[in-house]
């Protein structure tokens, strides 16, 4: 395949998380390097951006400042949440012709893969030769074919580290906890919750993830047995689960319309009422139980500035390199590209590897069987998953507390 | 004052901080080094660990393992939300006379001084020397007659490291959003999120705290006007905002009982109601609100736990050491440890001063009219008062944005 030369045009959307902007300036910085790359541009808000014609010259940036921004959660070019109809594939497709736009980085998750899929058909359709590829990055981990997505393993550090204090707040004044975490399709994030339970005794007590129909008089069974065990219960719910009938927990008893966006998701995020639901059911239906709290993580786990897996940001920044160099290389003329996991002597490696668009749009990957354990619990071999892209957590001091006989 | 030999006993009570623990070891080492104190002993759950007999000997603890007791967010030893009888108070004595019994440490908020002033009076009534001192902790910084409490500069630190992100969060989608924050009487956790608007036009756009009367109009005519001047808004919202007939917002059109504990709070903290309601409120009053969002720092605020400000950490076992060679010294019979704040050559320092038990039991510091501006921000000021006890907060990055013109 011939080399192309031309502008290079990066954008981002979707839902933001703390190393997106690493992609970014993984993306600029690889750019500015390629000689195949005349210019590099950013559109604003992702294809809005390109719409509306709100271009920036990210060649022009200062590079100690975009080191900062690659420290800096969210998105820098901000975001969007849009899937394009034809009409706006075949504009956006005129404006790339307009400006001479030869390579094109979408940065997002699955919504915008299949963005970037659109875009790729309505170009080829045109006769227009332009490579275009999609950089990943989901907190919620739940891209088809890969390993982990740029952005989960800092969401999961935040989780875990919100988990260990709510764990050890819990201790300290007794009752039941719960706990809303992201996630709408996959427990990928609410599972990472479970990275904080190092020794027996310790919360979460229960798990639940949209992987697993969620039976509400069980559930009220299991906090019963729990607080028979533990005197205290601390539990880790994922925003998306559900009944066995498919119906959304938080859509039980709900009355009025949801909101639901351009891709058909309906609004999970953004409220406590999950959360104040599944507490009014224990207050309710659970004897013995006082003191029932609910806390929803909410944009902190994918926004929080401060906390952030090390790996996840050296990795995220490399989906962005990696990106640019394959579509420059003249190798593909699009793709996705992936992290797939190698162990070099036991030891976890990332490898970086381009795929089909097609086989990333659109599709979710739950967390596989061997990762949960019964209805309410995730396996030890989802740690082992786990903590390479976590790093290593603070571990809790704990008294002995030696009986004084008086 | 002669001095006095015996055990001491040391117990934590109130809502846990992210530092509360350095109090309590702070305590420990210092009774452990004290010629006066033959052995240091802990009440599991405060003052309700010593009416049921379960007492703990921390002089056998392993001292590697203190320091990271020290580290870990939450109480250790347990707390207790109680406000003693009179005759819990009369059995508590008899079982520090039982023991031998001569100092006691409590730390906690102004609900844990008022338990310390009533056994202090409950002792002196029987007759029996003991030296009885409340040791500070409080993320709520609200106890009287001194400069801020251990506990504070973490749970702002956290604060103003979560609204950084969600501000850039925000940034990226546009829309909305209500972040509710602890503080049920005083503003000062609420004010902390100030510090991370670094530049005109970033969030917080608006801050409501408990001191300023909360004006259901007003309030949704000026997210009203910070949409059309900013096409975005970001509102911080103390838990404890109420109208000018005193009534609770988060009470406003709700039914049935509220939680209320023995020293007659009611419960606001461990629920999403009041952010959801305001969220509701702006949808349907304020014209083009779109993306309305809602998010509460719940107890994620006091026990994160690796978000901690060194200062406060310092700070919060300083008190501890101070309030057992306060009590050793035989210089007061009881007491109340506070930090006072002088300036050395214009820099930040923290003096310990021994209040009167009586001065701090139940009040409440609201913050001054100084540190507020108009009804919904929190004046330059604040900054000043705040920064020392947060410490240095991560700078975000931004793009230039330089226009492409095509």
């Amino acid at each position: 395949m011939s080399r192309l030369t031309g502008k290079a045009l990066v954008g981002q959307s979707g839902g933001p998380t703390a190393v997106i902007n690493q992609s970014l300036v993984g993306v600029i910085e690889t750019a500015l390097g390629a000689p195949e790359i005349t210019q590099i541009l950013g559109a604003e808000n992702g294809i809005q951006g390109i719409l509306d014609g709100r271009l920036v010259d990210l060649g022009r940036e200062d590079r100690a400042e975009l080191e900062r921004v690659a420290r800096t959660p969210a998105a820098a070019l901000g975001s969007v949440r849009k899937k394009p109809t034809s009409e706006e594939c075949a504009r956006i497709v005129e404006a790339l012709v307009r400006h001479d736009i030869r390579y094109v980085f979408y940065i997002g998750g699955n919504d915008s893969a299949e963005t970037a899929h659109l875009l790729n058909n309505a170009a080829q359709a045109r006769g227009f030769d332009v490579r275009l590829f999609h950089v990943p990055k989901t907190i919620d981990n739940d891209l088809a074919a890969q390993d982990h997505t740029p952005g989960y393993g800092s969401a999961a550090r935040f989780v875990a580290q919100a988990m260990l204090g709510v764990d050890a707040d819990n201790k300290s004044l007794g009752g039941v906890k719960v706990d809303v975490i992201m996630g709408r399709h996959a427990g990928w994030l609410t599972a990472a919750s479970r990275l904080a339970r190092l020794q027996p005794g310790d919360g979460p007590h229960l798990i639940y993830v949209p992987e697993v129909a969620f039976d509400i008089d069980k559930f009220l069974r299991a906090v019963g047995a729990c607080l028979a065990d533990h005197n205290r219960c601390v539990i880790a719910v994922s925003e998306g689960i559900h009944l066995a009938n498919g119906t959304l927990v938080a859509e039980v008893g709900a009355s009025g319309q949801s909101e639901v966006d351009s891709h058909g998701n309906v609004q999970l995020s953004g409220s406590g009422a999950l959360g104040d639901k599944l507490a009014a059911w224990i207050k309710e239906g659970v004897t013995g139980a006082k003191r029932v709290r609910a806390d929803t993580y909410g944009y902190l786990q994918r926004s929080y500035f401060g906390v952030v897996s090390e790996q996840d940001a050296l990795e995220a920044r490399e989906v962005g390199r990696v990106a640019v160099r394959v579509a420059t290389s003249g190798e593909r003329p699009h793709g996705s590209v992936s992290i797939q996991r190698d162990r070099v002597h036991g030891v976890y490696r990332p490898r970086y590897e381009v795929l089909q668009l097609a086989d990333v749009a659109q599709k979710t990957r739950v967390m596989p069987a061997e990762y949960l354990l019964g209805d309410s619990d995730v396996s030890p071999t989802f740690l082992d998953y786990a903590l390479p892209l976590v790093g290593e957590l603070p571990q809790p001091g704990r008294l002995a507390r030696h009986r004084f006989q008086g």
